[in-house]
């Protein structure tokens, strides 16, 4: 492995916070990035699955994800739960080493791990079917949202993410598979970033309306503050966000940049110059108003106290237009956060307040999970929890 | 850009074949290859519009794919034709380029176009729009087939394909709308191969199967003659194979090997060592019988004539499974050669009569194009038709 590559492997799960931050900082953003200079090992290389905490949070999103949720079936009680979380941890273990799972019928698609990783989230049913108390309720509902089912709730969750979508295709069904006699899989949602080598690691990266998205994430010390409990838990937020791109394409660029906040090219705050520029919500424009409008994105989701930050982790998604040619294109929203109620919910509340962005996009699925801390080599996810 | 790089972008629409041929052929697959060496320019790589011959054929077939089908407007006629397709040959003439379309409505998510190819093909409705003899036919049905409407036919092709997923939906995005006075989507196929990086250029892929999916492609001097009319012009077929992987997943290794003639984990034939081995039929195995069964894949798709082979370019796709968590998953087929009739056809039928991997794999679409030849700067895609 590289040096860079290495660092990306241990940084997550060996809680070394400032390792991990240096990876997520990264450099400014430019309209037209340099040429990346991707690693020699995009096939192979590999982040560790066990640890003090789950992987595929803290660590570079790499290219591909796929977020499977699950319906316990009846009768999955505790017992039950810690016998599937055994196996799904053991096949986890083995696939994001590059070794197929014991049960692998497949196993020349388990050679090339490509950074994968797989992260479990315990939703509120999953506790209640345990017979304890539930540490994460469903989000209140929001004015802004038109939440269908087949993209909300559940009381599993399995992230998946690798630099490769075969990598991912085949960690899905074999999970799955071994998930079967316990749960149902209640939706899926595969999603994407630039491939690897497109962007330097640590770029922040455009959306499916041209924003770059993820500036304001927490760095350094403020991201372990923010994601991380003492324990190595933390919580997880996954909303499918539809854009209403067609709405969005009659806009002109300055409109775009007022709806935002940011400047569409360099995403640099409308009263600043650079991408990471702190927003000054004082600053007037040349005409004398306001240059961050109180209704941009940026103004709504701004945080101060940076243990109140989330760390945001999107994907893309793009699914097949209509025949009139209209896209079903949107983001797989997740975040995370040491605590939802703290965190997560006031932004949110001021987002659907008052985010002239609304007028663009629509929340359409929404699931929360409390995700486990990590485990030891033997052990498994979940097993603080349920053993 | 690199060695390779200029070579890969400029082998194909120039018509060297010979420089395409070294592209494609690759070395030999290895159970566990070795870390690829990707190109440093990933994002910002070119492959050249105009030419001859059109792109995203020959050359080297990048990460991701979309395959868009639409249906001609009543009225859309030869005049209507010639206006659309000057506008689609501008837009992909630029995007390619990673310049923004003229009308482009997101110009920021133009500017990395990850060796992005855009390659038109005219469906038999095309040339009766336009009042002239249609050069190829819908194919005949086969027995084997399950073909389902929202996956099959089109007057009109639009193959794109990019190293990066975003590239890939905003180009698509772009057609789509400077298409939609004139035609509306029929279908949308996307797709999927190792992300950059992942492999070494030329190393044959895996499809969902696990199976080296490729392997008897034409190279050199026969990929020139096997693919290209003396104009320029190929034809392509396009079909979607779904994979029957719950069945599958219950066969052992040497059946699959079976089924295949092929060893799984090396590509080998079951005659042989090693991927790129000719089959010998002639072969008998440890027990006296044929090494290589006649009901295999390899056996009945073997073309011994060069000029009668084809080039098949195909994708992966993993839809969303049901909640039983069966996969939809399978193949994207492309097969470009220069006569469907003399070259496509007899393999088909040999397959369809008797392969027995036609247990686990199912053709739900499928449509056929000719695609004429490139265009000159200034020029557009079908010009040497419709003018």
């Amino acid at each position: 492995m590289t040096t860079r590559r290495r660092l990306l492997a241990g940084g997550a799960v060996a809680g070394a916070g400032a390792v991990a931050a240096a990876v997520v900082a990264g450099g400014p953003d430019r309209a037209v990035p340099a040429a990346a200079t991707p690693p020699d090992d995009t096939g192979t290389a590999t982040v560790p699955f066990h640890g003090p905490r789950q992987s595929g949070i803290t660590d570079e999103p790499p290219a591909h994800a796929a977020f499977v949720a699950f319906t316990l079936a009846a009768g999955t009680d505790r017992r039950a739960l810690g016998r599937m979380l055994r196996l799904l941890s053991d096949d986890a273990a083995r696939l994001t080493r590059g070794v197929p799972a014991l049960g692998d019928t497949d196993a020349t698609l388990a050679v090339l791990p490509a950074r994968l990783t797989v992260t479990f989230g315990f939703g509120p049913g999953l506790y209640t079917s345990a017979g304890l108390p539930a540490p994460v309720a469903d989000l209140p509902r929001f004015a802004i949202d038109r939440l269908e089912r087949r993209w909300s709730g559940g009381d599993l969750l399995l992230q998946i993410c690798a630099d490769d979508p075969l990598t991912v295709a085949h960690t899905q069904r074999m999970l799955i598979k071994d998930a079967r006699p316990f749960a149902a899989v209640r939706w899926v949602q595969q999603g994407f970033r630039r491939s690897p080598g497109v962007q330097a690691p640590g770029h922040t990266q455009r959306n499916v309306l041209g924003q770059l998205d993820g500036t304001a994430n927490p760095r350094g010390a403020e991201l372990e503050g923010a994601v991380w409990n003492a324990d190595g838990s933390s919580t997880l937020v996954v909303r499918r966000i539809r854009a209403e791109i067609e709405k969005w394409d009659l806009l002109a660029v300055a409109d775009k940049e007022s709806a935002t906040g940011r400047r569409l090219a360099t995403g640099a705050p409308l009263s600043g110059q650079d991408e990471h520029d702190e927003p000054d919500f004082a600053a007037l424009d040349p005409s004398g108003l306001p240059a961050m409008p109180d209704f941009s994105h940026v103004t709504r989701a701004h945080v101060t106290d940076p243990a109140l930050k989330i760390l945001r982790r999107p994907y893309n998604y793009d699914g097949v237009p209509d025949a009139g040619g209209r896209p079903d294109a949107g983001l797989i929203f997740a975040a995370y956060q040491r605590d939802l109620v703290r965190q997560f919910l006031p932004i949110q509340r001021r987002l659907a307040e008052k985010d002239l962005l609304n007028e663009w996009i629509t929340p359409i699925g929404s699931a929360v999970f409390a995700v486990p801390p990590g485990c030891a080599e033997g052990g498994w996810i979940g097993e603080q929890v349920l053993a």
